[in-house]
């Protein structure tokens, strides 16, 4: 990392940190750069806006395509390691984000490209991790971690349950009410126990529609196990945060571990909470 | 305010406080008033009803606008700092109570002023801020100022999601099934993952069904999400609160601090909960 | 109450009590012929069933009126404050449990006296409350009875943004959306926000879908608010009838106070939770 | 038991547990058997896949018939108690697994064996009870269980409710707008209580949809009670698991009862948490 000269110290400063404030200027307009791209490809869809102003979005998308291609590249220059950026995760999203237009200029503009654009408000998430938010996330993602295979456990007698009661309404209702096929019956089931609703495919017989009472009921009860889940586990995250940020009322010393009970350094007792 | 006349301080007290029986009547007649004439505008943007009532219904708009106006002047002459109060949020709510029915003397009637009009809902806050349910509306309100970071860390994630899948279904099912462009795909898309459901768009394609269970199994177990968050910060919230009611078992001196563990007058301690 | 005979004294114990193994059996048996009359009146109200077993149907109402007919009788009878009974409120939905038949004698049978038979579903809560699901009801009524100020702010603000929202939408989308006045603009906004979506009314331009999926988004992160009260409640309920059952570690003596430190008799010490 | 011979041993090893690693592959591959078999009758189910390749999912049936019906016997071979095990939940899904096949040679095949061919999903349950996921089914299994009579308590109240909504809507709107019979009215009122909203039968009278939004509301809030009462009792078994953990902070030793104080070796103060 010596042999970086300091231009690319300096960027790399700016691009890939947040604690300057030309860092944190760059931060903003790169979001508000990503947030109007993204808006211009969805305005791009719409036929009506596309067949007006089609010339004009044009001109916007490379515009965009060129600043972000910049970017990419200084990114490159500056960062202490470009082949590891080059294929992390956020190095793939950035070249995703600029490789379409390019490709649009070989190959005819197909919709497909259209959505690999869209991705590139996941480059969104870097600078959010960037900014004060990341202690916000991580309490998510300890959550959501801790809990994964309870949730787990929970999916798969939804599934289950789903796969079950889809067949028997295959049987019950049939393709005259739209239950053409198991996988279609399942699509129901899964569209009526989580509570979505569509309507547009509904049991018609008495029996059909008991039985699909029943589902909803159970989706109605059901959606309070992953909630309980989840609020026990951002209760335990919270307490073993708060359990590592105590401080020991005598000689005010932190950084006691999460099941300590007397402080490393005066041996006075710790609050449990 | 020792220039106020002893008139435009009574008036103060009935109008602006909650602590005689003067103040108290005339907030819930205010409530009623309010809602009369809520009601009003309902009423008369309901066709048969407007073309059967509409007069009695433009005399009843005139009546509320009357009294509205006369409680707006009394207002502004009983309050210490009139001005300060026509610049205030619920002096500009006041004025938007009153205004559509001058406008509409001077411009013809539109749709526009009814909205205008129904936003009169909202001076049942500045009452409900006087009476007691202020402690219950603080709760509330801390608890969701307290967890409104990761709740937009949340909705970030939620919305990411909402646009990546909306543009995969923008490309998977085309507009042949209702998803004519990116935006109208990632309607479609929140009105699944939140379980609303309307069904005015719905996945054709089995791969469409398969990723629109996908979403709606994703939201029906997101939701536990922001219950888990607001469960917590009501939960501390409470504590906090009782922390700050506790009284000393020794000598019941109360009005202890949150983090006090020996009471502040006899050294007794606390207890923690 | 001395004046009573020995047979009311032990008609009292069968009908009203719980604690014999005749009133058991006489419980259990009133449950089956109330979920047995509620389901003949249903079954009577669909066209097919009504045509082939219109007949056996009537018959069997007047069975199901005649015993109940006796029962209501019998509770006068044993009842040691028969007028009291009568006009409480289980004495009067027993009472129009019976009405509705012998009032159809009279006038022609009309749809508003199938509601009111419907009503007898009600004297199950009757023998519920005998039962030992008396404490769950008991934690239920009292955990929705302290947080029901919080949960009427909660509805208040919802209310009053499905009263503005909907206000909206009926100025953005207008007639030919379905929005042909503020009230339906309202009922398509309260089916909304709950995550219901019918789908009757569904917003058509791309202004109207924003605003409808702001609306969404907001009902989906709003659930969590009377989750988190009620969660909240609960645990307070179930954690004052822990306190109120601890047992004294040194004596064994319970019956303690909720907020008592030490055992009223010798003095130790009682554990917190 | 002596009585089994090495192999039937070896193979009880392999086939009904999981602690060999050839115990661990064997289930692997059976869930992987069950997912693919459970798909191929999905698929057979529907049309224009069974017009395409009826031949080659015929064909695959047999093999997993035939695989799954060596695997019943085996099981039958392995077990130190056959009779026990051919009458057990797992022995009868196991059976019923392989059954429709051989009576579809004898009965031409109907959609009611299609419906007993998705049972085989069932068989996974028993896979992960042998896993580690054991103990998270114990928590929510548990936590169900001390939870039953609120959460049938509170069913009792929604069905009520439902049932006395159904019966007035059917009053109030009639058969012209599809409340053609009480039951249709209550399986509208269930589609509407648990926010499902298929949008197959709609209020149309402005009575009607006030009802409606009420009966919404009220679903909406409601769903705040099973949230609650499962995040209470998941709370507090996991506080019991946690103290059925608890080490004694004076010599360690671990074991203790979930209401012990103090450590039954040496006497030292248990945490209490």
């Amino acid at each position: 990392m010596s042999k970086r000269n300091s231009l690319q110290k300096r960027l790399y400063q700016i691009i890939f940190e947040h604690d300057t404030w030309e860092g944190r200027a760059f931060d903003v307009i790169l979001i508000l750069l990503i947030l109007a791209s993204v808006a211009a490809v969805m305005a791009d869809s719409m036929a009506d806006i596309s067949a007006r102003f089609g010339y004009h979005l044009y001109v916007l998308e490379w515009l965009f395509t060129i600043l972000f291609t910049i970017e990419y590249i200084l990114r490159l220059y500056s960062s202490p390691n470009a082949g590891y950026y080059a294929r992390s995760f956020y190095g793939l999203i950035d070249l995703m984000a600029i490789l379409p237009t390019y490709v649009s200029l070989i190959f005819p503009e197909s919709r497909f490209l259209i959505v690999i654009r869209v991705l590139r408000v996941l480059r969104i998430f870097r600078i959010l991790k960037l900014m004060e938010y990341v202690e916000e996330i991580e309490v998510l993602r300890s959550a959501i971690q801790s809990s994964w295979r309870r949730i787990l456990v929970f999916l798969t007698i939804v599934l289950t349950v789903v796969l079950i009661v889809g067949s028997l309404m295959y049987l019950i209702e049939g393709p005259q009410a739209g239950y053409t096929s198991i996988p279609r019956s399942v699509y129901w089931a899964i569209v009526t126990v989580t509570t979505v609703g569509y309507g547009d495919i509904t049991p018609l017989t008495p029996l059909g529609q008991a039985l699909a009472a029943f589902l909803m009921i159970l989706g109605y009860g059901l959606i309070a196990v992953p909630s309980g889940i989840v609020t026990i586990e951002l209760g335990k995250e919270k307490q073993r945060r708060r359990r590592l940020n105590r401080v020991c009322p005598n000689c005010n010393q932190h950084g006691h571990d999460q099941d300590a009970r007397f402080c490393k350094l005066c041996g006075a007792e710790l609050e449990s909470a």
